[in-house]
């Protein structure tokens, strides 16, 4: 196997994470892949809504310009997969978002599933995630913790409590088969959640997002498959000013 | 009827098109409707790619918030409606995008429709629209002139001689029973396309996205109905800089 | 703009409305706009099944044969679009039904729309017609009140009170983001229901069918646009009696 | 098995083919199963349009009133399904139409089919038929040997020869697996034109409507099995003149 | 009509149900037609998951060999269709499954229906069938009484008992308008359940698979229909040992 | 990471190709990750029919339990899955196909993909491949070689000369923008292809159906994650002979 190196770019501008997501980078890879984290200049400091996601976009592509000859390939840190659709038209190395990622796995592990993410106002975003990768047919709900992104950190046994609760009732109510869990913060957590399901009687794949998304990139560049330039041309040369 | 102001936002860079917007709008609104026209500062000379929306929608953002209390109903005039959805999230006026309108008039008259947009390119943007606001089921095809937005003007003549031809394939080839123009730079050609496909033998509704657009933005102000806040929750308050 | 005139067919023989009506349609209409309210001659009192509709549709025909070269865009003022489609067959003026125009506006408002509608048994029809204008997968659910059409003036108060307590179980159990009334004789009522999700917490649109299709209508005809020909061809001559 | 009687009403108003219907019904029934056909007194002089089907519903519902004691199943005779759907809310008997039994069919006999009809105009009512039976996602394409219904009589030949090349377009240009052919006025040609494609070396059902449609009839009434009164509950009492 | 033979293939190996399977079968057809009724000689006891499907197919393959000029159309007598697809690749006389032939049946009869099985772990299952035979869009709900398939003759009054409270769920929580019973196991009670659901307000169709599909059986052998050489071809002719 | 072992088995009864695969599944995965590859004992000399499936998928079936223990991921070495589905209801280690993982994959790198496969009659089985993983909305197209598997081998020259016309054919006519190489007898030529379409003008990734599933089955053992129990429970004890 060719030796790779992912680029984890995170979209959203609050620092100090970088370490913390290089750990866990390295955790779901195979130790001969390098991996370098880095944060945008410029962008919301969290990413719950579609303007933040507009405000997230162009410090993506900025940041691409500026690390695409040092890595294989790249993953944007984030469920909602900010700016990786653009990205993807400026290069044409592999460019991963966890969303998309996540929901693409989820398909091949069972009937349907639903995906437990931090507030239930992002379930038009990820339907349209889902949408876009081919994933509809099998999104079972969108629920939510309520928890904003920040906060996430500060509690993390009754997030996963949070967690199991909501991934009960897509279960129970939603029949879900499969549980994606909806924001990269929640990276780490997986394994847990679905051991409290198996307390309680359901032995259920529970996707980590960051993991998945990592995985894919180090696929990709191993595979030297990237995406495709019908879908993503390249966009023509033109000026730009923002 | 109440007296309603429309404002029209352009979402590119371009200036010198404020008075030629002006008037399309004015030709196709009720005489008792103001109508203003502004341009971004700050985003792309033109809009012909997932990279450029994304360099477009946070001036069209910027621009909202400095309009936003001078009109009752914001058109963003582009077809790729590059902006809207984040607009949405941060007005409770109407915002409302070229593309989709049209592609839901187009829905109302025929039984499938084809989009004949600037670039082929655009193919995958066009289709996620249509999935966004239902009319996926009702696309027939997305075909192209191949002129890039900025050379529109150059040769009307040929532009319609080309929009007809494609339409004429559009129908035949793909089924379409109903053509919606796919940039708000072809404005004030329809009825030109759709003499064109009648001396042809086709008698199909040929949708002006930028007339579509402002008719229901001013339709929206003046029945008092905007997007839903459950679709378009208002972003959390936090830090964003770009 | 060109002035226009709207040509408002009421598929019901109850008569004794058509002052109501008119009052209504110019409600919602530039004032250069003029306005005719006819009824049809034979058909049912009220329409509320498949039956009523095959028993309204000829008589919508007919009286659309006699006013055809009085106005410029016809409504049919019946949420079931009865006779819409096999009008659109006999004249090329625009024919426009409250069922199909409210649903298309609902798409371009939210993620996810409902109708609340007069009685339950309504539902297969009116998933028809949103299958027919491509709104088919934004339909939440469909709700009634269970009142008969012809017992809807008789208590305003408490029709809108069911109207929003059926509109907050579509929005929470079903997942409505937009909100349509599902019968023309609930037109004027959409402003108060809106008033009253609100004081319960949402605020979503909610679409008054009749006001949508005069709108679309009168759009319609001021933008010169109709039905395509290929979907709605004439129909052959031959003998028919009926 | 119970003795039962299946009563074929044919919704144009052209008399003299009644012998020909009955004879065409036994030939496809068990001996012990009785067949009255009787055509409707007012109508279109043929189906070709949703005009025609307009005009012609109220006629089959009352001519199904008139013969509804005098049978156990009904066919409406021709594949536009007109007034079936109706006609279920008046009668308690199972209503079967053409159309969509043989749809129906079809989808347990190949992965795809394409309908072979009169007119190319009546691609659109065919889809909303196939809609409604849930046979959308299986149909290839509606094709037309463009004959008026009248006019199929005229030259058998030189029909069948047209039905097998088109069938055969359907078949390597569509991708269609199964043949239906597209009007009860096709009644008795299936075989031969299964016979003409199998000469052109494709071994594929084709589907009479008619035969289909009378032994879903026949079926029906023996296993005491009619429509559901949730999906076609019966009509309010009301006025109602045509 | 011509005479037929009917040949049913028993695909679990419990042997001692021939006798009664060959009651229900003849109560269903014509009197004109034979029926033989055969069980495997390798299978699973039972039918009641993939494992067991694919333990039953080869020897469905085995049997339909054997007897393949001993009729003219089989059907497996088992609502998973286990061997159906491949036993059509290798005869060209008609080979019916019930679960497909239900559900095709279900979608004429109304807007939607629920299967009601033997045990809620058949879901995934019931579904693949409907999408293969174009039923997914019409498909409720998979409900079960959770009785596996060789305890269903224990108690029949119980087993009715619970397939209506089923079907009432079906009904009331899931939208259903026609019950489909999921087992061939249940066959003769869909009267009772019809009944009983009467009783509790509900008029709708419940489909008896085994019934349905035997007298589709008979129809496409009456007709000299059956399925495409196109979705099912041939084998290539190759060692095959197991 | 942990250090994984992943089980290839061939379900085709061809002996001799154990190498191969051996050292195609050793050049797409990391080092430290081991691999074996057995043959069924029993089944067909090829795949390429339904009927071929079903007699494979006991024998995969018998290996699975044969070689459970000593293994963390188990890869069926064939495009049609077959077995997949229910060797997944035997074991809880996670069980990978190749044609769902790399349709799966397909969606994640572009708009739509097309699969080039051996034999043109696998299109209903491939569609039913990408409906269970919810890839049908993106599946533009099958094509095919028309090359029997076992002739793969002879003129891999050809061979890849035909996949790059197809593929051709499958961009510019059915409008793929990815191609997936439709059987695990194309391994390794996933490249060749790639570069020949881009010699041709398009750069679109090429999936190689047999890297995808290792690479799949490997990550899924380093994750820990295995399939849905609800989708693919335990099946009951009872006796099966075959």
């Amino acid at each position: 196997m060719i030796k790779t190196k992912i680029c984890v770019i995170n979209p959203a501008t609050v620092k100090g994470f970088e370490a913390d997501v290089y750990m866990e980078a390295k955790k779901n890879i195979s130790q001969d892949t390098d991996v370098i984290v880095v944060t945008v200049d410029k962008g919301p400091a969290s990413i719950e809504s579609r303007y933040d996601e507009i405000c997230a976009a162009p410090g993506v592509a900025e940041m691409l310009k500026k690390t695409e000859d040092e890595a294989d390939a790249f993953v944007i840190n984030c469920f909602g997969d900010p700016g990786v659709e653009s990205a993807r038209e400026i290069t044409r190395k592999p460019v991963v978002g966890a969303g998309s990622t996540s929901m693409g796995l989820a398909c091949l592990l069972g009937e349907r599933f639903s995906i437990v993410t931090v507030l239930k106002s992002l379930e038009s975003i990820s339907s349209e995630i889902a949408y876009r990768c081919g994933a509809l047919s099998k999104l079972a709900s969108v629920r939510a913790v309520e928890t904003p992104v920040l906060e996430l950190e500060k509690n993390k046994e009754a997030l996963v409590e949070n967690l199991v609760k909501e991934s009960m009732d897509a279960i129970e109510k939603d029949g879900a088969h499969v549980i994606v869990l909806g924001c990269t913060g929640m990276a780490g957590l997986a394994e847990k959640v679905a051991e409290g399901l198996k307390r309680q009687g359901h032995e259920v794949p529970v996707i980590d997002p960051f993991a998945a998304a990592v995985k894919l990139a180090n696929n990709l560049a191993q595979l030297k498959l990237s995406h495709s330039t019908i879908t993503y041309p390249k966009p023509p040369e033109k000026q730009r000013n923002w």
